[in-house]
């Protein structure tokens, strides 16, 4: 029997990735008693990046929150290996920290962000909801437009 | 009966801003156990932004600092929500994380979150020293020169 | 009767400085429930600040992991003093956030913040394994090249 989560998930049409596996001594999440620390996920799709490139100079504001949806995308798959994957374990998604990559004087980086935050909302309604910074940076990792991070309260 | 720390307010003659709404699906702040988790606040007042601009460029370290009380305060207006008002509630003041909108080489971060740091500690004493990061960014929202996020323990 | 910890730190050859006092109205680290939020580190060694200026440019990636090392070093000091100087203590390294103050377009800073990573590993084994995120920066505080944060979970 599928999860609530997941029947919502299949409504939507979203099929989650693979979580990645760790790739050094940092790992892609931890858990310290209820609270689950997710590493900054970048825009990797079926193990290869995308969106290289800066937010306003290569990239559009609606490109970049595209890029974001699909960093979390990869939070909500880590979340999920977290929960031995339940995700109606998550009580609340509880903070994303978000990073853009773009140009000096850029400024829309709430509306970049609005793509993984949005995600959540849709995904666990009102448990979704939560605090977040949402800055710019000059240089991200492999270049990629946007980096996110998160933290997830689980049961 | 107004409480402890309101009174200090008062003797400092700080007035709180209201504290702003949610403007999209993360929001203000979460409360998971009994820490607050507050999104990162930029220097609105009364509703207007203001300090748009580069520090180092468009602002003086002092000019900054400024602006850091500013978002600092907007921090406390939405830690006051997440109390209920009673700012007595307040534990500890546990984290800021400072970001300051900055020309390349500019070294002076930490003098400029001071402005917020130093905040803490006028309203709630010891319990308002707290861990932070301060560091330099390319490109802020709204083009602000300072961004700072926190974490609140309450009772 | 020394810690194990200590112990391995000792086989490591590794002696940790001294945790650097309070400098103005934030601390080096708090406490909350069993975490550890520990401040931004910068590579200060007794008492001077090192690796100044900016990888990509002033330091190669492998010089910038070795300042992230550094930084790392100074993390735990200030976590053994949160310990009271029981390192034994340490439950698990719960999370890093590394800052790499580099050129536009520089995409290294995983390899770069792994010179943090990697020690926490060498110190404290699967215990050392950690969320993290690693940014990019065009600036940080007296121009270091690295400035890492921390939260630790205690026992």
């Amino acid at each position: 029997m599928a999860g609530q989560i997941d029947a919502t998930l299949e409504k939507l049409g979203i099929i989650l990735p693979e979580a990645a596996a760790p790739a050094a001594n940092y790992i892609p999440y931890t858990v310290s008693g209820n609270l689950v620390y997710v590493s900054g996920q970048v825009p990797f799709v079926d193990g290869q990046i995308t969106y290289q490139g800066k937010v306003g100079q290569d990239f559009t504001v609606e490109e970049a929150a595209d890029c974001a949806r699909v960093c979390a995308l990869n939070i909500l798959a880590q979340v999920k290996a977290a929960c031995g994957g339940d995700l109606d374990r998550v009580v609340q998604c509880v903070k994303l920290g978000g990073f853009v990559n773009c140009v000096d004087g850029f400024g829309q980086q709430p509306t970049v962000i609005n793509g993984a935050s949005d995600l959540m909302v849709e995904v666990f309604g009102d448990k979704g909801r939560h605090a977040r910074f949402a800055v710019g940076t000059n240089a991200l990792p492999l270049n990629v437009a946007v980096e996110i991070d998160a933290i997830f309260e689980i049961s």
